[in-house]
Protein backbone atom coordinates (compact mmCIF):
# COMPACT_ATOMS: atom_id res chain seq x y z
CA UNK A 1 0.00 0.00 0.00
CA UNK A 2 1.30 3.64 -0.86
CA UNK A 3 0.90 6.79 0.34
CA UNK A 4 -1.23 8.93 -1.41
CA UNK A 5 -2.25 12.62 -2.02
CA UNK A 6 -2.85 14.49 1.04
CA UNK A 7 -6.83 14.34 1.38
CA UNK A 8 -7.74 16.67 4.63
CA UNK A 9 -5.52 18.50 7.44
CA UNK A 10 -6.98 18.52 10.69
CA UNK A 11 -5.76 19.78 13.88
CA UNK A 12 -4.29 16.56 14.81
CA UNK A 13 -3.86 14.53 12.18
CA UNK A 14 -3.46 14.20 8.20
CA UNK A 15 -5.41 12.03 6.06
CA UNK A 16 -3.82 11.14 2.78
CA UNK A 17 -5.48 8.82 -0.22
CA UNK A 18 -4.16 5.19 -1.20
CA UNK A 19 -4.35 3.55 -4.27
CA UNK A 20 -7.21 1.53 -3.09
CA UNK A 21 -10.27 4.18 -2.42
CA UNK A 22 -11.58 2.47 0.24
CA UNK A 23 -8.22 2.99 2.43
CA UNK A 24 -6.92 5.78 3.74
CA UNK A 25 -3.70 6.62 5.41
CA UNK A 26 -3.60 8.51 8.79
CA UNK A 27 -0.29 10.80 9.77
CA UNK A 28 -0.94 11.27 13.93
CA UNK A 29 0.66 15.05 14.13
CA UNK A 30 2.44 16.62 17.08
CA UNK A 31 -0.13 19.54 17.67
CA UNK A 32 -1.79 19.95 20.71
CA UNK A 33 -5.17 22.41 20.08
CA UNK A 34 -8.23 22.97 22.56
CA UNK A 35 -11.09 25.21 23.13
CA UNK A 36 -11.65 25.42 19.44
CA UNK A 37 -8.31 25.86 18.77
CA UNK A 38 -7.99 28.93 20.44
CA UNK A 39 -5.13 27.21 22.22
CA UNK A 40 -2.12 25.95 20.48
CA UNK A 41 0.97 23.66 20.84
CA UNK A 42 3.59 21.49 19.05
CA UNK A 43 4.14 18.38 21.90
CA UNK A 44 7.19 16.43 20.68
CA UNK A 45 5.80 12.89 20.75
CA UNK A 46 2.54 13.23 21.31
CA UNK A 47 1.24 11.92 17.71
CA UNK A 48 3.50 8.67 18.36
CA UNK A 49 1.71 8.24 21.34
CA UNK A 50 -1.86 8.66 20.21
CA UNK A 51 -1.21 6.75 17.27
CA UNK A 52 0.21 4.30 19.77
CA UNK A 53 -2.60 3.83 21.99
CA UNK A 54 -5.78 4.46 19.02
CA UNK A 55 -4.46 1.73 17.37
CA UNK A 56 -4.64 -0.58 20.85
CA UNK A 57 -7.83 0.65 21.96
CA UNK A 58 -9.34 -0.24 18.15
CA UNK A 59 -7.81 -3.58 18.29
CA UNK A 60 -9.20 -4.21 21.76
CA UNK A 61 -12.67 -2.87 20.51
CA UNK A 62 -12.57 -5.14 17.79
CA UNK A 63 -11.70 -8.50 20.59
CA UNK A 64 -14.49 -7.53 21.93
CA UNK A 65 -16.71 -7.16 18.85
CA UNK A 66 -16.68 -3.90 17.95
CA UNK A 67 -15.31 -3.09 14.26
CA UNK A 68 -13.91 0.19 13.40
CA UNK A 69 -12.24 1.59 10.86
CA UNK A 70 -8.62 0.46 11.82
CA UNK A 71 -6.69 -1.50 9.15
CA UNK A 72 -3.55 -1.51 10.77
CA UNK A 73 -0.68 0.59 12.38
CA UNK A 74 1.87 1.41 9.95
CA UNK A 75 4.88 3.03 12.02
CA UNK A 76 5.31 5.16 14.78
CA UNK A 77 2.91 7.70 13.26
CA UNK A 78 0.56 6.18 10.94
CA UNK A 79 -2.02 3.38 10.10
CA UNK A 80 -4.02 2.26 7.44
CA UNK A 81 -7.89 2.74 8.23
CA UNK A 82 -11.12 2.20 5.86
CA UNK A 83 -12.41 5.75 4.13
CA UNK A 84 -15.76 6.67 5.57
CA UNK A 85 -17.87 9.84 5.18
CA UNK A 86 -17.71 11.03 8.49
CA UNK A 87 -21.14 11.64 10.03
CA UNK A 88 -20.68 15.06 11.55
CA UNK A 89 -21.45 14.40 15.51
CA UNK A 90 -19.22 13.99 18.15
CA UNK A 91 -20.65 11.19 20.17
CA UNK A 92 -19.91 12.20 23.74
CA UNK A 93 -20.76 9.39 26.12
CA UNK A 94 -20.17 10.62 30.29
CA UNK A 95 -20.04 8.19 33.02
CA UNK A 96 -18.82 11.38 35.43
CA UNK A 97 -19.79 15.12 35.21
CA UNK A 98 -16.41 17.38 33.79
CA UNK A 99 -15.91 19.70 31.47
CA UNK A 100 -18.19 21.71 29.62
CA UNK A 101 -21.17 19.70 30.65
CA UNK A 102 -20.12 20.18 34.77
CA UNK A 103 -20.06 23.99 33.32
CA UNK A 104 -23.10 24.01 31.58
CA UNK A 105 -25.28 22.27 34.32
CA UNK A 106 -23.52 24.06 37.15
CA UNK A 107 -22.42 20.95 39.06
CA UNK A 108 -19.25 19.84 40.02
CA UNK A 109 -16.89 17.80 38.18
CA UNK A 110 -16.63 14.11 39.23
CA UNK A 111 -19.60 12.91 40.10
CA UNK A 112 -21.00 9.73 39.02
CA UNK A 113 -24.26 9.13 36.78
CA UNK A 114 -26.41 6.98 37.23
CA UNK A 115 -26.70 6.02 34.03
CA UNK A 116 -24.16 6.53 31.55
CA UNK A 117 -25.36 10.21 29.54
CA UNK A 118 -24.79 10.19 25.97
CA UNK A 119 -24.49 13.24 23.32
CA UNK A 120 -24.38 14.87 20.25
CA UNK A 121 -22.48 17.85 19.29
CA UNK A 122 -22.80 18.59 15.34
CA UNK A 123 -19.13 19.02 14.41
CA UNK A 124 -19.22 22.08 12.67
CA UNK A 125 -15.97 24.74 13.93
CA UNK A 126 -17.45 27.85 12.76
CA UNK A 127 -20.90 27.08 15.25
CA UNK A 128 -18.46 26.16 18.03
CA UNK A 129 -19.32 22.32 17.88
CA UNK A 130 -23.45 22.84 19.82
CA UNK A 131 -24.79 20.43 21.57
CA UNK A 132 -28.34 19.14 19.70
CA UNK A 133 -30.81 17.45 20.42
CA UNK A 134 -32.40 14.07 18.02
CA UNK A 135 -34.76 16.41 16.44
CA UNK A 136 -32.40 18.91 15.28
CA UNK A 137 -30.24 15.76 13.99
CA UNK A 138 -33.39 14.41 11.92
CA UNK A 139 -34.48 17.75 11.06
CA UNK A 140 -31.09 18.95 9.49
CA UNK A 141 -31.11 15.50 7.82
CA UNK A 142 -27.49 14.35 9.76
CA UNK A 143 -28.97 11.01 10.75
CA UNK A 144 -31.91 8.96 10.50
CA UNK A 145 -34.11 7.72 13.12
CA UNK A 146 -32.66 4.58 12.25
CA UNK A 147 -29.05 5.48 12.44
CA UNK A 148 -30.04 7.25 15.51
CA UNK A 149 -30.73 3.86 17.47
CA UNK A 150 -27.16 2.70 15.96
CA UNK A 151 -25.42 5.00 16.82
CA UNK A 152 -26.02 4.98 20.56
CA UNK A 153 -25.54 1.37 20.45
CA UNK A 154 -22.37 1.38 19.61
CA UNK A 155 -21.45 4.00 21.89
CA UNK A 156 -22.91 1.92 24.97
CA UNK A 157 -20.96 -0.97 23.74
CA UNK A 158 -17.98 0.78 23.27
CA UNK A 159 -18.13 2.62 26.87
CA UNK A 160 -19.28 -0.79 28.43
CA UNK A 161 -15.74 -2.03 26.44
CA UNK A 162 -13.23 0.51 27.47
CA UNK A 163 -15.08 1.46 31.10
CA UNK A 164 -13.92 -2.13 31.97
CA UNK A 165 -10.79 -2.32 30.32
CA UNK A 166 -9.32 0.89 31.68
CA UNK A 167 -10.85 0.05 34.97
CA UNK A 168 -8.32 -3.53 34.62
CA UNK A 169 -5.37 -0.78 35.15
CA UNK A 170 -6.66 1.57 37.88
CA UNK A 171 -7.57 4.22 35.29
CA UNK A 172 -11.61 5.88 35.39
CA UNK A 173 -12.99 6.56 32.34
CA UNK A 174 -14.70 9.66 32.93
CA UNK A 175 -15.86 10.87 29.27
CA UNK A 176 -15.06 10.28 25.48
CA UNK A 177 -15.84 11.50 22.23
CA UNK A 178 -16.46 9.30 19.18
CA UNK A 179 -16.90 9.92 15.45
CA UNK A 180 -18.49 7.63 13.29
CA UNK A 181 -18.40 7.12 9.60
CA UNK A 182 -20.45 5.67 6.64
CA UNK A 183 -18.77 2.84 4.72
CA UNK A 184 -19.63 3.15 0.56
CA UNK A 185 -21.69 0.81 1.31
CA UNK A 186 -23.71 2.56 3.61
CA UNK A 187 -22.30 0.68 7.12
CA UNK A 188 -21.53 2.70 9.95
CA UNK A 189 -18.20 2.37 11.71
CA UNK A 190 -16.38 3.64 14.39
CA UNK A 191 -13.96 5.87 12.98
CA UNK A 192 -11.08 8.75 13.75
CA UNK A 193 -9.55 8.07 17.17
CA UNK A 194 -9.58 6.93 20.95
CA UNK A 195 -7.23 8.15 22.75
CA UNK A 196 -6.58 10.63 25.45
CA UNK A 197 -7.34 13.43 23.11
CA UNK A 198 -10.47 12.17 23.27
CA UNK A 199 -11.54 10.64 26.40
CA UNK A 200 -10.97 11.93 29.88
CA UNK A 201 -9.12 9.54 32.04
CA UNK A 202 -8.54 9.90 36.21
CA UNK A 203 -6.33 7.47 38.17
CA UNK A 204 -8.94 5.72 40.12
CA UNK A 205 -6.75 6.15 43.23
CA UNK A 206 -5.02 9.67 43.13
CA UNK A 207 -7.78 11.02 40.46
CA UNK A 208 -5.39 12.84 38.41
CA UNK A 209 -5.82 13.50 34.82
CA UNK A 210 -3.85 11.36 32.41
CA UNK A 211 -5.47 13.19 29.29
CA UNK A 212 -5.60 16.63 27.05
CA UNK A 213 -6.92 18.32 30.45
CA UNK A 214 -3.51 18.44 31.15
CA UNK A 215 -2.88 20.32 27.96
CA UNK A 216 -6.25 22.51 28.52
CA UNK A 217 -5.72 22.76 31.99
CA UNK A 218 -1.55 23.37 32.12
CA UNK A 219 -1.13 20.50 34.73
CA UNK A 220 2.17 19.03 33.47
CA UNK A 221 3.78 17.61 31.30
CA UNK A 222 1.40 16.20 28.17
CA UNK A 223 3.56 13.03 27.01
CA UNK A 224 4.47 12.01 30.99
CA UNK A 225 0.42 11.34 31.11
CA UNK A 226 -0.33 9.81 27.95
CA UNK A 227 2.78 7.57 28.46
CA UNK A 228 1.34 6.60 31.68
CA UNK A 229 -1.76 5.52 29.80
CA UNK A 230 0.21 3.91 27.07
CA UNK A 231 2.37 1.65 29.69
CA UNK A 232 -0.62 1.07 32.09
CA UNK A 233 -2.78 -0.62 28.71
CA UNK A 234 0.36 -2.84 28.04
CA UNK A 235 1.59 -0.50 25.00
CA UNK A 236 5.40 0.00 24.48
CA UNK A 237 7.19 3.02 24.97
CA UNK A 238 9.40 4.02 22.20
CA UNK A 239 12.38 5.80 23.65
CA UNK B 1 -59.78 37.41 47.28
CA UNK B 2 -57.25 39.52 48.58
CA UNK B 3 -53.46 40.80 48.00
CA UNK B 4 -51.20 39.62 50.69
CA UNK B 5 -47.35 39.63 50.66
CA UNK B 6 -45.13 39.96 46.92
CA UNK B 7 -43.63 36.00 47.03
CA UNK B 8 -41.72 36.96 43.69
CA UNK B 9 -40.74 39.44 41.78
CA UNK B 10 -39.70 38.68 38.06
CA UNK B 11 -38.45 40.55 35.06
CA UNK B 12 -42.40 40.94 33.43
CA UNK B 13 -44.58 39.93 36.30
CA UNK B 14 -44.82 40.10 40.61
CA UNK B 15 -46.27 37.53 42.46
CA UNK B 16 -48.50 37.80 45.29
CA UNK B 17 -49.67 35.20 47.75
CA UNK B 18 -53.45 35.36 48.46
CA UNK B 19 -55.14 34.19 51.40
CA UNK B 20 -55.56 29.98 49.88
CA UNK B 21 -52.67 28.97 49.85
CA UNK B 22 -53.07 27.35 46.51
CA UNK B 23 -53.53 30.74 44.97
CA UNK B 24 -51.59 33.21 43.92
CA UNK B 25 -52.14 36.67 42.58
CA UNK B 26 -50.32 37.55 39.32
CA UNK B 27 -49.28 41.55 38.29
CA UNK B 28 -48.30 42.13 34.71
CA UNK B 29 -45.54 44.93 34.82
CA UNK B 30 -45.01 46.94 32.03
CA UNK B 31 -40.89 45.88 31.91
CA UNK B 32 -39.36 44.16 28.68
CA UNK B 33 -35.81 42.12 29.07
CA UNK B 34 -34.14 40.40 25.98
CA UNK B 35 -30.58 38.77 26.62
CA UNK B 36 -31.42 36.76 29.66
CA UNK B 37 -31.93 40.67 31.33
CA UNK B 38 -28.74 42.62 29.37
CA UNK B 39 -31.22 44.71 27.36
CA UNK B 40 -34.28 46.82 29.43
CA UNK B 41 -37.05 48.94 28.61
CA UNK B 42 -40.59 49.90 30.21
CA UNK B 43 -42.80 49.64 28.01
CA UNK B 44 -46.01 51.05 28.89
CA UNK B 45 -49.09 48.81 28.08
CA UNK B 46 -47.21 46.39 27.69
CA UNK B 47 -48.76 44.37 31.13
CA UNK B 48 -52.05 45.39 30.05
CA UNK B 49 -51.51 43.48 26.94
CA UNK B 50 -50.04 40.71 28.23
CA UNK B 51 -52.47 40.21 31.02
CA UNK B 52 -55.32 40.02 28.12
CA UNK B 53 -53.53 38.18 25.88
CA UNK B 54 -52.71 35.71 28.02
CA UNK B 55 -55.83 34.98 29.56
CA UNK B 56 -57.59 35.04 26.49
CA UNK B 57 -55.17 32.24 25.37
CA UNK B 58 -55.45 30.27 28.94
CA UNK B 59 -59.31 30.52 28.23
CA UNK B 60 -59.03 28.97 24.72
CA UNK B 61 -56.85 25.87 26.08
CA UNK B 62 -59.15 25.12 28.71
CA UNK B 63 -61.68 24.80 26.12
CA UNK B 64 -59.65 22.76 23.90
CA UNK B 65 -59.13 20.06 27.10
CA UNK B 66 -56.03 21.79 28.21
CA UNK B 67 -56.02 22.98 31.77
CA UNK B 68 -53.45 25.31 33.47
CA UNK B 69 -53.28 27.21 36.34
CA UNK B 70 -55.32 30.10 35.29
CA UNK B 71 -58.30 30.68 37.28
CA UNK B 72 -59.20 34.15 36.29
CA UNK B 73 -58.62 37.74 34.99
CA UNK B 74 -58.74 40.31 38.15
CA UNK B 75 -58.40 43.82 36.30
CA UNK B 76 -56.07 45.24 33.77
CA UNK B 77 -52.92 43.74 35.26
CA UNK B 78 -54.16 41.07 37.23
CA UNK B 79 -54.74 37.61 37.44
CA UNK B 80 -55.20 35.12 39.92
CA UNK B 81 -53.78 31.45 39.42
CA UNK B 82 -53.50 28.26 40.99
CA UNK B 83 -49.93 28.09 42.76
CA UNK B 84 -47.85 25.58 41.48
CA UNK B 85 -44.01 24.70 42.19
CA UNK B 86 -42.37 25.36 38.90
CA UNK B 87 -40.78 22.77 36.82
CA UNK B 88 -37.03 24.97 36.08
CA UNK B 89 -37.43 24.24 32.44
CA UNK B 90 -38.79 26.47 29.48
CA UNK B 91 -40.52 23.78 27.18
CA UNK B 92 -39.84 25.03 23.77
CA UNK B 93 -41.92 23.91 21.34
CA UNK B 94 -40.89 25.12 17.32
CA UNK B 95 -42.70 24.79 13.83
CA UNK B 96 -40.22 27.01 12.09
CA UNK B 97 -36.61 27.85 12.60
CA UNK B 98 -35.95 31.13 14.51
CA UNK B 99 -33.49 33.05 16.85
CA UNK B 100 -31.15 30.88 19.26
CA UNK B 101 -32.30 27.28 17.19
CA UNK B 102 -31.19 29.11 13.89
CA UNK B 103 -28.10 30.29 15.37
CA UNK B 104 -27.21 27.53 16.94
CA UNK B 105 -27.73 24.93 13.46
CA UNK B 106 -26.45 27.67 11.58
CA UNK B 107 -29.43 27.73 9.03
CA UNK B 108 -32.12 30.49 7.97
CA UNK B 109 -34.82 31.77 10.13
CA UNK B 110 -38.71 30.47 8.89
CA UNK B 111 -37.65 27.14 7.56
CA UNK B 112 -40.43 25.17 8.49
CA UNK B 113 -39.37 21.74 10.60
CA UNK B 114 -40.89 18.79 9.62
CA UNK B 115 -42.13 17.72 13.02
CA UNK B 116 -42.87 20.32 15.52
CA UNK B 117 -39.30 19.98 17.80
CA UNK B 118 -39.71 20.10 21.42
CA UNK B 119 -36.48 21.41 23.33
CA UNK B 120 -36.02 21.53 26.97
CA UNK B 121 -34.23 25.00 28.58
CA UNK B 122 -32.77 24.71 32.39
CA UNK B 123 -34.39 27.54 33.74
CA UNK B 124 -31.07 29.16 35.37
CA UNK B 125 -30.27 32.61 34.71
CA UNK B 126 -26.93 32.34 36.10
CA UNK B 127 -25.85 29.26 33.74
CA UNK B 128 -27.97 31.09 30.87
CA UNK B 129 -30.84 28.69 30.50
CA UNK B 130 -28.66 26.35 28.70
CA UNK B 131 -30.31 23.56 26.13
CA UNK B 132 -30.08 20.30 27.79
CA UNK B 133 -31.34 17.05 27.29
CA UNK B 134 -33.50 13.94 28.52
CA UNK B 135 -30.75 12.37 30.28
CA UNK B 136 -29.40 15.44 31.83
CA UNK B 137 -32.51 16.54 33.36
CA UNK B 138 -33.18 12.73 34.61
CA UNK B 139 -29.68 12.99 36.08
CA UNK B 140 -30.49 16.26 38.12
CA UNK B 141 -33.85 14.72 39.28
CA UNK B 142 -35.55 17.66 37.65
CA UNK B 143 -38.29 15.58 36.18
CA UNK B 144 -38.76 12.00 35.98
CA UNK B 145 -38.38 10.10 32.78
CA UNK B 146 -42.93 9.65 33.02
CA UNK B 147 -43.05 13.43 33.90
CA UNK B 148 -40.90 14.25 30.61
CA UNK B 149 -43.11 12.36 28.35
CA UNK B 150 -46.15 14.14 30.00
CA UNK B 151 -44.48 17.69 29.41
CA UNK B 152 -44.20 16.66 25.59
CA UNK B 153 -47.41 15.28 25.59
CA UNK B 154 -49.04 19.01 26.90
CA UNK B 155 -46.38 20.76 24.40
CA UNK B 156 -47.25 19.12 21.62
CA UNK B 157 -51.27 19.31 22.27
CA UNK B 158 -50.57 23.23 23.06
CA UNK B 159 -48.54 23.52 19.78
CA UNK B 160 -51.74 22.06 17.89
CA UNK B 161 -54.49 24.15 19.41
CA UNK B 162 -52.39 27.16 19.45
CA UNK B 163 -51.26 27.14 16.10
CA UNK B 164 -54.63 26.45 14.20
CA UNK B 165 -55.78 29.60 16.50
CA UNK B 166 -53.64 31.56 15.67
CA UNK B 167 -53.70 30.22 11.73
CA UNK B 168 -57.43 31.42 11.77
CA UNK B 169 -56.53 34.88 12.16
CA UNK B 170 -53.57 34.89 10.15
CA UNK B 171 -50.81 34.56 12.14
CA UNK B 172 -47.54 31.69 12.14
CA UNK B 173 -46.61 30.39 15.24
CA UNK B 174 -42.89 30.00 14.52
CA UNK B 175 -42.19 28.66 18.33
CA UNK B 176 -42.75 29.48 22.38
CA UNK B 177 -41.97 28.98 25.58
CA UNK B 178 -43.75 26.77 28.03
CA UNK B 179 -43.12 26.64 31.40
CA UNK B 180 -45.29 23.78 33.95
CA UNK B 181 -45.41 23.83 37.48
CA UNK B 182 -46.97 20.94 39.80
CA UNK B 183 -49.82 21.87 42.26
CA UNK B 184 -49.47 19.97 45.91
CA UNK B 185 -51.37 17.17 44.56
CA UNK B 186 -48.68 16.66 42.16
CA UNK B 187 -50.30 17.42 39.35
CA UNK B 188 -48.48 18.93 36.40
CA UNK B 189 -50.33 21.95 35.32
CA UNK B 190 -49.35 24.73 32.33
CA UNK B 191 -48.32 27.42 34.15
CA UNK B 192 -46.62 31.24 33.61
CA UNK B 193 -47.89 32.85 30.76
CA UNK B 194 -48.60 32.45 26.84
CA UNK B 195 -48.08 35.96 25.07
CA UNK B 196 -46.13 37.97 22.70
CA UNK B 197 -43.44 38.05 24.67
CA UNK B 198 -43.01 34.07 25.01
CA UNK B 199 -44.33 32.82 21.53
CA UNK B 200 -43.03 34.13 18.17
CA UNK B 201 -45.96 35.12 15.82
CA UNK B 202 -45.60 36.40 12.05
CA UNK B 203 -48.26 37.72 9.97
CA UNK B 204 -48.89 34.52 7.12
CA UNK B 205 -49.19 37.37 4.13
CA UNK B 206 -45.98 39.54 5.26
CA UNK B 207 -43.48 37.86 7.60
CA UNK B 208 -44.01 40.61 9.86
CA UNK B 209 -42.97 40.14 13.35
CA UNK B 210 -45.39 40.81 16.29
CA UNK B 211 -43.70 39.59 19.21
CA UNK B 212 -41.02 40.82 21.46
CA UNK B 213 -38.37 40.18 18.59
CA UNK B 214 -39.94 44.00 17.76
CA UNK B 215 -38.03 44.84 21.12
CA UNK B 216 -34.71 42.50 20.82
CA UNK B 217 -34.16 43.74 17.39
CA UNK B 218 -35.65 46.99 17.33
CA UNK B 219 -38.44 46.65 14.79
CA UNK B 220 -40.90 49.45 15.75
CA UNK B 221 -43.37 49.72 18.28
CA UNK B 222 -43.87 46.55 20.60
CA UNK B 223 -47.38 47.64 21.77
CA UNK B 224 -48.45 48.36 18.51
CA UNK B 225 -47.87 44.72 17.59
CA UNK B 226 -49.45 43.71 20.23
CA UNK B 227 -51.97 45.53 20.18
CA UNK B 228 -52.60 43.79 16.42
CA UNK B 229 -52.19 40.67 18.16
CA UNK B 230 -55.07 41.51 20.59
CA UNK B 231 -57.36 42.68 18.00
CA UNK B 232 -57.10 39.77 15.92
CA UNK B 233 -57.53 36.97 18.32
CA UNK B 234 -60.99 39.18 19.46
CA UNK B 235 -59.61 40.91 22.40
CA UNK B 236 -60.66 44.41 23.42
CA UNK B 237 -57.90 47.76 23.84
CA UNK B 238 -57.71 49.46 26.50
CA UNK B 239 -57.43 52.87 25.37
N1 LIG C 1 -11.85 6.61 8.46
C1 LIG C 1 -11.93 7.90 8.13
N2 LIG C 1 -12.23 8.27 6.86
C2 LIG C 1 -12.31 9.58 6.52
N3 LIG C 1 -12.11 10.59 7.39
C3 LIG C 1 -11.83 10.28 8.67
C4 LIG C 1 -11.72 8.93 9.10
N4 LIG C 1 -11.43 8.93 10.43
C5 LIG C 1 -11.38 10.24 10.81
N5 LIG C 1 -11.61 11.05 9.76
C6 LIG C 1 -11.64 12.53 9.76
O1 LIG C 1 -10.32 12.98 9.54
C7 LIG C 1 -10.05 14.14 10.30
C8 LIG C 1 -9.00 13.84 11.30
O2 LIG C 1 -8.24 14.94 11.53
P1 LIG C 1 -8.23 15.67 12.94
O3 LIG C 1 -8.63 14.80 14.06
O4 LIG C 1 -6.90 16.33 12.99
O5 LIG C 1 -9.39 16.70 12.62
P2 LIG C 1 -9.81 17.89 13.57
O6 LIG C 1 -8.79 18.93 13.63
O7 LIG C 1 -10.30 17.28 14.84
O8 LIG C 1 -10.96 18.54 12.75
P3 LIG C 1 -12.40 18.09 12.54
O9 LIG C 1 -13.15 19.22 13.13
O10 LIG C 1 -12.51 17.94 11.06
O11 LIG C 1 -12.59 16.80 13.30
C9 LIG C 1 -11.34 14.51 10.98
O12 LIG C 1 -12.10 15.41 10.18
C10 LIG C 1 -12.04 13.17 11.07
O13 LIG C 1 -13.45 13.31 11.17
N1 LIG D 1 -48.80 29.43 38.96
C1 LIG D 1 -47.61 29.81 39.40
N2 LIG D 1 -47.22 29.56 40.67
C2 LIG D 1 -46.01 29.93 41.12
N3 LIG D 1 -45.10 30.57 40.35
C3 LIG D 1 -45.40 30.83 39.07
C4 LIG D 1 -46.66 30.48 38.53
N4 LIG D 1 -46.69 30.84 37.23
C5 LIG D 1 -45.50 31.41 36.98
N5 LIG D 1 -44.72 31.42 38.08
C6 LIG D 1 -43.34 31.94 38.21
O1 LIG D 1 -43.44 33.30 38.55
C7 LIG D 1 -42.40 34.04 37.92
C8 LIG D 1 -43.02 35.01 36.94
O2 LIG D 1 -42.29 36.11 36.86
P1 LIG D 1 -41.53 36.55 35.55
O3 LIG D 1 -42.09 35.94 34.33
O4 LIG D 1 -41.41 38.02 35.65
O5 LIG D 1 -40.15 35.82 35.86
P2 LIG D 1 -38.84 35.96 35.02
O6 LIG D 1 -38.26 37.30 35.12
O7 LIG D 1 -39.13 35.40 33.67
O8 LIG D 1 -37.86 35.08 35.83
P3 LIG D 1 -37.75 33.55 35.92
O9 LIG D 1 -36.36 33.31 35.40
O10 LIG D 1 -37.92 33.22 37.36
O11 LIG D 1 -38.81 32.96 35.03
C9 LIG D 1 -41.53 33.06 37.19
O12 LIG D 1 -40.47 32.62 38.01
C10 LIG D 1 -42.52 31.93 36.93
O13 LIG D 1 -41.85 30.69 36.75
MG1 LIG E 1 -10.27 15.35 15.51
MG1 LIG F 1 -40.85 34.77 32.84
Amino acid sequence: MQKGTLLYEGKAKKIYSTEDEKVVWIEYKDSATAFNGVKKAEIAGKGVLNNEITSLLFLKLDEAGIPSHFIKKLSDREQLVQKVDIIPLEVVVRNFSAGSLAKRLGIEEGIQFKQPIIEFYYKDDSLGDPLIIDAHIRELEIASTDELIKLKEHAVKVNAVLSSFFEGVGIRLIDFKLEFGKTAEGNILLADEVSPDTCRLWDLETNEKLDKDVFRRDLGSLTEAYENILTRLGGRLHV
